[in-house]
């Protein structure tokens, strides 16, 4: 029986709509299925004439992120810069440091500290291959501990260790004690480094798409056609026949055959299908230990951008209640709003409030860091709470614990006999992001390819569009002699705690120097 | 309209069928859905004529035990003793370890760590509750680091971090990096103390049920009738409808109606079925941070049971191939074997070898350690991978990684709307052995007599048949005046550290007492 389509793509997101354009473009036969009632998977773009339009989940994209801009770009989208004019914010227990380049540290062990400690993280990220991060020299020695151990270790002060754990809630939506130092290196790397993550301008809250970010999906589909994409589809089963042909049913009944399947939901949901034959050991271990992230966005909508009177730009992070936050007023200045994210602790311990009261609790909070009674009466507010969302399982994307990545990690491109394996998870590139999803459903199209003899091996793995970005190279976060010399705090006492010593020893001795000869009598 | 049954139970397993049995006997109308074409779920024994049965999953009963062993005699079924008559064997990176009653250390200094590091895992399980885990003084510190991190910290010889390391792989089946230390602590105490997880006699793998432990599964299920167990029915789809009633669909197309949802399979497997409306964001987050164990269990069978007449009884542990072997030759002394775990990193390294591989790896491994050669050539062989399982996911049981418990583990038993959670990891006693399942099934089934109107809120938890063994009292491994009044290392240390430096300034002042005076000149 010949199949009905070449191959059928499981989610509507990002990645497997990528996928879709590409393989269509060559000529085959694709169904997309999408278990939701929209397309766009995390990205999600609400609309409302009360703000417009709003990007409930990915939204951001840094210069680095060669392969979503270009495809903005040929979608004829347009990006727009995210403000950042005004100072920032950094706070951390209360205390709220406002700057422009970085947060000031006047301490200078504080600064020693922090400097020495991201050299550090650099350094480790260097020795983490971007497609095989289990391959590294010190993979499971980094992959046996937790993200907070390494911190616990490494960093002396107070400011250094508010800097890290806020990074990681904001960047991943976890906290530190949620995942494996080696993978926390691994997603670092793949962005950049840990200041590309957090950046707003040059980094990857750099810009965003005018209209939203869910139009990318939206466009994607609208060229394949309604045929080719189908909405209210949840895929309960894909079994693999004899005869080479694959069916996907559906939670509603219906089932497609095709020869070849990729999947672009993220690995933590591939347990809801079930397989015939079953999914081997690793993967069946796999997908049970990637979690997604822990993350509630609320945005609250403004009569006026009155930080910016201020002189904050809206870009704030730490340790307190927001992760971060940033402006996200539309690009012709109407609809002044900020976007904050309650993540990792904070989004599981006020899931159960109702979005009303977080809107208050966030207003509230912003009132306190703007110091402005302005932020207490938003004109608006919407959120998306993506922990409660049972098609993607939580955001931004999927981290694994210790022990996952070396001993089950490199099953996860590895496809399952026509089964092939897209999402944003899967990418060595900015991997979590858009970005990443568009190289992961590209790759998936291009092994789908290979193994249908239209493209050779060496094909499939296709260089990063900028080759100055091509995912290997490894910016620094401190790339600056001095950066590179000053040193670590250990490094510090010990050799000042050696100099005073031997200055003490000095002493005494000169002191006591004419009762020498009676202490050490020949 | 009417629904079908009072009661659907999802999984088969004992705790699933534990349920239904009480429910049955209450005279409600119950319906168990089952996704495989067996009974028994992590109970599986194998019957063949090479070896008549085999458990190829959970078989252990301990004295402690109440629930199963009551429910085994109920059901008609008879234990038999585990041999443990002749000696045991520790053994450690290649050094062979025979011993009687624990392994003995002849270097007082590693007596006096082994001592000092398993009181204090018991001083702290102590303060660990056992319906509340989370509610623990120190649950956010001890659930912040995994189980290796605590390991790393407090032990200073390698023989007690051996004995660590080997009895989480042996009783958790996954690697004490995988683990947050909170939950190894809850999930001991759960079951009394380390020892009694880890002992043959008096512990968790005293006795087993002569003719396997499936039965048990089996014959709930043929006295419900097959009109009430229905196999072959994976669960799709749960749908709570606005008048109460609730839906259960299968992937096959079946649906059936009822007024409340018993969920008996392990919470990492709840992601397998949709929700109408979808879970809550806590429980939508837990179900991907509890993931099953590695292992696959080895059962070879002998001519004889050499390994007797070598004065060994077949119980082996520690850190090398095997995490742990028992003789598991039939009561009558027919068909001897011995059972081996690859367990965590092991079950993962070696999955994908063919099961002749294994089988010959098991055997070379069992002819180094009795320094046999009849261990070379056993008669028969069957195993169990039971990561290969889609319906388990893993043996033996879910393990939360750091930062679980405490932010979302206190949703585990909550209802969700009309479905109620059962299965091994929702107990309180014994989880995630058959024990825990009888009790979590039972419980499960009294919230839904009380739901029901049927039963008062009190009468949900039950004592246990036993109260001395109330699930609440624990028994120090350390109990002696001896055990608790040995010092840890660094105290030791710091003692006989301080008491040299007392001695050696002693000595520097007597030697050099007549000099004194000039060296504070007055």
């Amino acid at each position: 029986m010949e199949p009905e389509y070449d191959v059928i793509i499981l989610g509507a997101g990002i990645s497997g709509l990528s996928a879709a354009k590409l393989l269509h473009a060559r000529g085959l036969n694709v169904l997309v299925l999408e278990a939701r009632s929209r397309v766009g998977g995390r990205t999600y773009t609400k609309r409302d004439p009360d703000f417009q339009y709003a990007d409930m989940g990915g939204s951001y994209i840094g210069p680095s992120q060669k392969r979503i801009s270009k495809l903005a770009n040929e979608l004829g989208l347009n990006l727009y810069k995210v403000n950042d004019n005004e100072r920032s914010i950094f706070m951390d227990k209360g205390k709220i440091m406002p700057y422009r380049e970085f947060p000031r540290v006047y301490n200078p062990l504080a600064l020693m500290d922090f400097i020495s400690f991201w050299r550090t993280v650099d350094e480790c990220c260097m020795q983490v291959p971007l497609s095989a991060p289990w391959d590294c020299p010190r993979a499971v020695e980094w992959d046996g501990i937790t993200s907070q151990e390494f911190i616990d270790r490494h960093c002396w002060t107070r400011f250094t260790k508010a800097s890290a754990e806020s990074m990681i809630r904001m960047t991943f939506a976890i906290e530190p004690r949620d995942m494996s130092f080696l993978f926390f290196l691994w997603y670092t790397r793949s962005g950049g480094n840990a200041y590309t993550h957090m950046a707003t301008s040059n980094g990857a809250q750099d810009s965003k798409i005018v209209g939203g970010s869910m139009q990318v999906a939206e466009r994607i589909a609208d060229n394949l056609g309604s045929d080719h994409v189908m909405l209210n589809k949840p895929v309960s089963k894909v079994t693999q026949h004899d005869d080479g042909t694959v069916t996907v049913a559906t939670l509603g009944g219906s089932s497609y055959s095709c020869s070849f399947v990729i999947s672009a939901v993220p690995q933590a949901l591939i347990g809801r299908i079930t397989f015939s034959p079953p999914l081997p050991s690793l993967r069946n271990q796999l997908i049970q230990r990637i979690p997604m992230g822990s993350c509630i966005k609320v945005l609250l909508y403004y009569k006026t951008p009155f930080w910016r009177k201020l002189d904050f730009c809206g870009d704030l992070w730490g340790t307190d209640l927001m992760a971060e936050a940033h402006d996200d007023t539309k690009p012709d200045g109407s609809y002044p709003a900020l976007v904050g994210f309650l993540n990792a602790d904070n989004a599981r311990k006020y899931c159960m409030e109702t979005p009303e009261k977080r809107a208050n609790m966030v207003a509230g909070f912003y009132s306190k860091v703007f110091k402005s009674d302005e932020a207490l009466y938003p004109v608006a507010s919407v959120e998306q709470n993506w922990m409660a969302e049972q098609y993607s399982g939580g955001c931004y994307m999927g981290a694994t614990p210790p022990g996952t990545l070396t001993t089950l990690g490199k099953v996860i491109r590895t496809p399952v006999g026509k089964v092939y394996f897209a999402g944003t998870e899967t990418a060595t590139r900015w991997s979590g992001y858009m970005d990443g999803a568009v190289q992961a459903g590209e790759r998936a199209a291009r092994e789908v390819l290979c193994a249908n003899g239209m493209l050779r091996q060496d094909e499939i793995w296709e260089p990063e569009p900028d080759p100055e970005n091509d995912g290997v190279t490894y910016n620094p976060f401190a790339d600056s002699l001095f950066l590179r010399m000053v040193p670590s705090v250990p490094a510090f006492l010990k050799f000042t705690g050696g100099a005073l010593a031997l200055g003490a020893v000095a002493s005494v001795l000169y002191l006591h120097r004419n009762r020498l000869p009676q202490l050490f009598p020949n």
